[in-house]
């Protein structure tokens, strides 16, 4: 990766070290396997496999600080901010989308959106706040407000991985599940965004009119990086429906073009200097929902399993190789206040985005419909992981190296300590709040699955506060289930092979009638 | 992947940056499918798909040279050897040994060592004293001898892409294939340790038996690497067959280990300084023969499929990726001179291989398995392609640069040339010379199938020449042959879950009695 190094020492020598490098890598990988497995087996969920792979790449890093492994062995295991942007992050996100349920998403998107881009935004203003009153306060380090608000905006990405594992095991309910599902994904976009705005803010003068531009920019690149990914997804759709590449001999073909597709779409996405990760999840969903089913049948079951083979790959790789980077990696631990105190205040931020978007929410949701305070509280309750490392790794480069080196190092503490232990107590909290089962909830799940578009409440109109927001949402809310009817009625026959009603039929072979396209078309 | 450019620009340029650069990859790679797709499809064999892909790295690059590409972007598109050995050869030398079908390539193995490890040699020296004769005699740039050897072991090593996808779609005799097949994957491995030993002694002072010292090495690095690759390959199959995880709901931990074993033996190949190729195709070989059936279905057919996706992605890849690189490096093509003469003794180098390499061969062959001479003929009809490209492009690092760019530049001629020119020309080739059609060489296959431990001929035993020589390689032969009864006998039935008496069972699902295996050890 490091090309910085292939200068000095022999050829061979340099090869042999990057060896040895990745050999650590895989043996690490193999073992992350195998461990997750028996814990898994002996449902052993306080150490779930994220924490697990963490906690070895913690062990096998200190191990290879402690003994003098030489610097060109050690430089495989620096983390990359680009490695993990470009190569580990896009196959997880892709998946994300691809593996999702659409149903429980869309008829949640207004939640999710709420959540994701208004919860995430005042989570990192007020923990930006937070974080300069304390530093005004003598309580922590003082750090200029901008870089409060861009270390606000890094530790808001909340880590989807291990927190969704546990939800899938123990089978929780759909909605909450969603909603906690697509918050994490959009939230990271949020993430970024926010922090580059305010990357670009401090290097630029500061003038009044940025907390506009940054709303702005953020909406700019969501609708930009969805249109793309959307756009990339159809593309694949009519090209698979008309290329005819589902016959026998031709399935290499098709896997390789279905497999380029998604990293298209993301680094379309990042070319524009949108946003990479909002556009492959939507090009995930759209491609699964049309692209896939104009698959021949074998490549439909190879890529599925390819690309949860790949994200599973990418996700334990990151666990590893985080946990190696924070055990070599310099740390500034003479700031035990600064750590404390934002643990503190990002606890506190977590809870003011949860309660009071819940809050918005339950005001245009019906009364069958409300998120249950249980789940508010299990939203509450999540951990922060690679996407906040990542970014807190570019801070150091960014900023003065004092302060990027005070952020980084609380960001390692925080995702360390919310990995180990809120990771290894998610299942025990789920059952706790009784959130647990798949079948106690289904009133939930049900009552607004058979109500898509749904009844006007009995509950009076003329309540004040919020009513025009709530007009515009319940707006919204119609015009999210009448996509399922455009869905249903133009887009399935349009992208792909088979008629509106098939719902079911995805699993059917089709044989014939896909030959009879390929004859016809090509 | 290039550490270096993240220092300069603000990382959301730089990630655009990255962002279009990949872009620009993603779209040449599905261009050139699409296109090897629609040339296949016409059978239109003047142009393979490594052919079109290398003119399309060219043009491209040749448009990305002419306009104001940006810096940051191009940096994306240098052939960075480490790239190319550590992670695009891997895969397409594991997926030539998992693809192999291991009877013609054992019963011709003492002819394909032969090719390889002797013809190479053979051709490195005659080609390194042409050159340095030819400097002497002021024909071309004189270099000083070990510089004549490096290039000489550097453009001894053939390409098997290109040939080997014709072979296969023309359908050509199974002994030439197994020859070409197995000749250019044992040569790389045997270029690049020449390569490394040259480039060891240029450093060091050169004494007299540095001769002898070769070739230790270069046999120490083969077996070492051979036992690697299949320890690698024995200990998947027994962790296969013990551990159980050929059941429902494990086929993506099943996968994900499978996967990563290839991989950890070329690594720990690299580890321990010897051939990661040679220890990955004997990884591929065996873990074809023994890991494969230990598989649950599912993942049997998951693994075939992924590893073929992810050598053609790589094949492909290579190619753009040289085309394009070759388009942007700076050349010296003042040394016109020296690329003529280079290709013409790399031509005489290749007949004097071949020929002496066959008579030896033919020596101790019975007479109906004596190399014919149009399959010779077919033999020295080999172009040159990334091997020989990347190890180039490590000699202007090793060399003084004067020098290490001279022989990068006749390098990439020659590439150029042989792969655009002998890629071409190659289906037009097998058919003059009459190798093509699975049907009319049929009974030189038969003959050798039916007669593995062979009848010892009629020739008369007293001919003097090479008569030891000859005894010593029969007994070799003899040992291929008695390996296969070991094989059956002790081998299968240790590693894999099935009798030995397999072969065409393989594919019987046989979920019974593998479930019975699960059971009974987990």
């Amino acid at each position: 990766m490091d090309n910085s190094t292939a200068e000095k020492g022999s050829p061979g020598q340099e090869q042999q070290a990057a060896g040895v490098g990745i050999l650590l890598q895989i043996m690490m990988l193999v073992l992350s396997f195998v461990v997750g497995h028996v814990l898994r087996r002996h449902k052993f969920y306080y150490l779930p496999e994220a924490s697990a792979s963490l906690l070895i790449g913690l062990i096998v890093g200190g191990l290879a600080n402690i003994s003098d492994t030489e610097r060109s062995i050690r430089a495989w295991f620096n983390f990359h901010e680009e490695f993990f942007f470009l190569f580990l992050l896009p196959p997880i996100i892709f998946q994300s989308g691809f593996s999702l349920s659409p149903k429980p998403f869309f008829s949640n998107f207004g939640a999710i959106v709420t959540f994701a881009i208004f919860g995430t935004f005042i989570a990192s203003v007020v923990t930006g706040v937070l974080v300069y009153l304390g530093g005004l306060m003598y309580l922590m380090y003082k750090l200029p407000f901008v870089e409060c608000l861009m270390f606000g905006a890094l530790i808001s990405a909340t880590d989807p991985v291990t927190v969704l594992s546990i939800f899938q095991e123990l089978g929780t309910d759909m909605n909450l599940y969603a909603l906690v599902f697509g918050e994490s994904v959009l939230n990271d976009a949020m993430a970024i965004s926010l922090y580059r705005t305010m990357s670009v803010v401090r290097s630029n003068d500061p003038s009044g009119q940025n907390f506009f531009m940054v709303i702005v920019r953020f909406l700019e690149t969501f609708v930009g990086s969805m249109s793309a990914g959307v756009g990339v997804g159809f593309t694949s759709a009519l090209l698979f429906k008309y290329a005819g590449l589902d016959i026998d001999n031709l399935q290499n073909l098709e896997c390789c073009l279905f497999v380029l597709f998604p990293y298209f779409s993301y680094m379309l996405a990042e070319g524009l200097g949108l946003s990479g990760i909002v556009s492959i999840l939507f090009t995930g969903i759209v491609m699964k929902h049309y692209t896939f089913s104009n698959l021949s049948e074998n490549s439909q079951h190879f890529v599925s399993d390819f690309f949860h083979l790949i994200s599973s790959l990418a996700e334990t790789f990151i666990f590893i190789y985080m946990g190696f980077d924070i055990a070599m990696e310099k740390h500034s631990w003479s700031h035990v206040g600064f750590i404390f105190f934002s643990i503190l205040f990002i606890a506190i931020a977590r809870a003011v985005n949860v309660f009071s978007c819940a809050y918005l929410i339950n005001l245009v949701r019906p009364a069958h419909r409300q998120i249950p305070s249980k789940h508010q509280k299990a939203l509450c309750y999540r951990l922060r992981g690679a996407m906040a490392f990542a970014l807190a790794l570019q801070s150091v480069h960014d900023l003065q190296e004092g302060h990027g080196q005070i952020i980084f190092t609380a960001t390692t503490a925080i995702v360390v300590l919310t990995v180990l232990l809120i990771g290894g107590s998610t299942g025990t909290m789920l059952e706790a709040l009784q959130v647990v089962g798949d079948g106690h909830d289904a009133h939930l799940g049900e009552g607004f699955e058979g109500n898509n578009g749904y009844v006007p409440t009995s509950r009076e109109e003329d309540e004040t506060t919020g009513n025009k927001l709530r007009m515009k949402l319940k707006e919204f809310h119609r015009s999210a289930a009448s996509f399922s009817e455009i869905d249903r009625n133009y887009l399935t026959p349009f992208f792909t092979s088979q008629n509106g009603d098939s719902e079911d039929e995805e699993d059917d072979p089709m044989p014939s009638s896909r030959r009879g396209i390929y004859h016809g078309h090509s």
